[in-house]
């Protein structure tokens, strides 16, 4: 509190328009969100999605908001809405434009002023016509490779800079955990030293360049003695739009429901700490090398 | 030579022009270049550049081909040009345009028809008013990412997809190896296992793609016994153009000269065997985490 009155008195003295936005923020402080705020970006399928639909039915008083490019098509996240109508709040937000993450941002500061979750769910491995996972150097296109680390790796950390002064305000408050978590969706063949059959080359370059920058930005959350965890998750093969395509050959044990992969990765979500912040966890909580 | 008859043998049943190209290829092979043929990316300074002057200096029978964006402006480039001039051979190529990999691919098919040796060598770190290393994730700009991502990850391995062929030609024919080498000049700020000071995060990002598609694409040289082996190489802190605005806290002991720097890669180079296929080597030969 000491803390956040000296920020106010600053801004007083800098800026008295400042002080109105600060004490407004102020007003719908984290400590008013009994159960939390979570964000989900990239929450209108697959395993994003189920991840909003277990925050919202395993924790009563949490809020979630649900983000994806086109709300009006996200059937999944409008049948939830009718369910759980005051707690789920629906934005629209784009990872390819950075201005829809700001007008995000924007909201929730207005609405919630505090973040303790941020989930970046979203991710790209096929796109019919646009970008295959190649099996040979020689079918590697330029266009592919851009377009996966924009998707998959830049998205999800611009999404990051944009949340950091909620997830800042938000830390562990009205929350079990002491620390505001962020969860990149990361994948097994994003790690270069457990690379042992190659191919998928733009989806694989994309994940551990994600791996890469979630570990830089975990440098300075700690540094700055930020209340934030960052962690990454490999979620298993899980049965969705993505994975389809490439299931043949995956055991039948192998390949999880997106019901039993959410439960792991939340558990550990739920139970991340301050000392777990740039680690990289597989779904069932074993660390999985760079 | 019994596969190079029957590939001759099934080029004539399938296309008897096709025979023509090969058997062309084939008069000016990896056999007639003794001392064998080098090609160093990025080549107009810095590391590239002196990679050039070392492989025409120490091996007096080697030919180099040496590519830059504009060679009518690479003065370094041209003084070597006039004391070696049958061995030295100047190649527009712009890492960004994939045609121009493709232009002197071919260039190099028809007066080489083999490499032993490529060095990616080009990267970028800073570019005025363009490209900043970034100090924090509040300054983190998207195209700073892609930027980074397009020349220091994109562009290398497209150079490699471009000439794999010439590679595979080359093996370790007229040279002391067994197998052609390709060297991607990576950097210890790419390893995320040991991302201790965070910073930089385009540049690291970047970096660590690259380390991974190199793995990536090292995994099917590997499984198709092609003649190649592919390493990442960290050449210190060198005091070059690209490291000259941040030497200002580095120990004048742990800044190196190009000289020193390019003699211990190559070095390394020169060692390198099949079974180092997709590591990822400092100047002094240790193995850096990924």
């Amino acid at each position: 509190m000491v803390r956040v009155f000296l920020d106010t008195h600053r801004a007083l003295m800098a800026n008295p328009m400042r002080l109105r936005l600060r004490s407004f923020a102020s007003s719908a402080s984290a400590l008013n969100w009994e159960g939390g705020v979570s964000m989900v970006q990239g929450a209108s399928r697959g395993i994003g999605l189920e991840f909003v639909k277990h925050l919202l039915e395993k924790n009563e008083k949490g809020h979630v908001i649900a983000t994806c490019r086109n709300p009006n098509g996200a059937t999944g996240l409008l049948e939830l809405k009718n369910q759980f109508a005051e707690r789920l709040n629906i934005l629209p937000l784009d990872l390819t434009v950075e201005s829809t993450i700001e007008e995000s941002a924007k909201s929730v500061t207005e609405r919630y002023g505090s973040l303790n979750l941020l989930i970046n769910a979203s991710g790209i491995l096929s796109i019919p016509n646009v970008l295959q996972p190649e099996t040979t150097l020689s079918k590697l296109y330029k266009s592919s490779l851009m377009l996966a680390y924009e998707v998959n790796a830049v998205g999800p950390i611009l999404v990051i800079k944009h949340m950091w002064p909620l997830l800042k305000a938000g830390g562990g408050f009205g929350t079990e955990r002491d620390v505001a978590v962020v969860a990149n969706l990361s994948a097994r063949v994003g790690s270069i030293g457990d690379n042992r059959l190659g191919g998928w080359h733009s989806y694989r370059s994309s994940k551990a360049a994600l791996n890469q920058l979630t570990k830089t930005i975990s440098v300075e959350f700690a540094r700055k003695k930020d209340p934030i965890a960052c962690i990454l998750l490999h979620p298993g093969t899980v049965d969705t739009d993505l994975s389809r395509p490439f299931q043949r050959n995956v055991r039948a044990d192998k390949l999880f429901t997106k019901e039993f992969s959410v439960q792991k990765l939340l558990n550990i979500i739920n139970n991340t700490k301050h000392q777990d912040n740039g680690k990289f966890f597989a779904w069932d909580g074993q660390e999985i090398p760079w």
